[in-house]
């Protein structure tokens, strides 16, 4: 297993290495080229992944046709579309690639399986579940707190790493605002 | 056990009697008056609490000097703040009454004997987490989607019994709104 992975685990839950590798056993791994999708809209979504390393977006396509990101997930974070999971209904999102990346796919037979064999494994995804959950929420508190220029800046400066990776005019669809308003901020320093 | 939390669980995970019994014996009733509050800002939070009966709303004060509502909690919703019960931080947020409520409170300690005690206990709240985050998604995707009209119109049609028990100007804090707006969709009607 990507040590990286392990740490992250370890981070949340006591684990051993008898279940370390009982966890390894359900990873099945997955390389992504740039731009390619690991879900489609009208897709039912039935794996959680785990970024080792790369970038992938999780968007939809608004009223107005244009894409909407709702998340990134670079290396080390969880993504998957829950609601598609969960209520086994086709999804409304797609998930894609912005750069060549290697992931983990955990099915969801496998995650079931892998929650009956290791006791830690619930208390992880419920640990992992509750820490997205805040960051999601502080999103929120964000968008109704902050000014534009705000927005773009407490962003930045929480993940200096997706300036270098992400194209703008994803960073601008993510926090809802126009890259030309991003390219104004910008200029403005 | 209140049969409404009984059912709730029971749509979730299989437990047993006995097991249900261990969850009982962890839960402190707690009655609320109108406007009492649960969690103060500068608190570090403590506890999960589930609404019996009642509402509860969960709001801070933003840089406007403003009350910025994240969200309620009514009959049969968890509510906690999570990002000051898991780091164990002061809390930035407010946990307060509308009417007078009929709560359970699970404090962490008796939360994590639970667990240990109750197998599916971790199973049910790794769901019910993965069921708030598909809700809390789905509000950012309104947030980034619909109008202001779309956004009340969605907001009512889902939770109809809100109109009956929530103030208009709750409502609009909410879906970060002001109230004035609110009274305009409403006389165009």
């Amino acid at each position: 297993m990507n040590p990286d992975l392990i740490a992250y685990i370890k981070r949340f839950v006591d684990i051993s290495n008898e279940e370390i590798d009982i966890f390894n056993s359900y990873l099945k791994p997955k390389e992504l080229s740039r731009k390619a999708f690991l879900l489609n809209e009208g897709q039912v979504c039935k794996s959680r992944y785990f970024v080792n390393s790369g970038c992938v977006r999780l968007y939809y396509i608004n009223n107005k046709g244009n894409e909407q990101i709702i998340h990134f997930a670079i290396d080390n974070w969880w993504i998957t579309d829950y609601e598609s999971l969960i209520n086994k209904t086709p999804s409304k999102l797609y998930i894609q690639a912005i750069e060549k990346t290697s992931l983990y796919e955990l099915p969801e037979e496998s995650f079931d399986a892998l929650c009956e064999e290791v006791l830690n494994a619930e208390r992880l995804f419920r640990k992992i579940m509750e820490k997205t959950y805040v960051a999601i929420q502080k999103r929120i508190e964000y968008i109704y707190s902050l000014s534009g220029e705000q927005l773009f800046e407490t962003f930045i400066s929480a993940n200096p790493e997706f300036t270098q990776r992400v194209p703008q005019y994803m960073i601008a669809s993510y926090l809802g605002m126009s890259p030309e308003f991003i390219s104004k901020i910008k200029s403005k320093k």
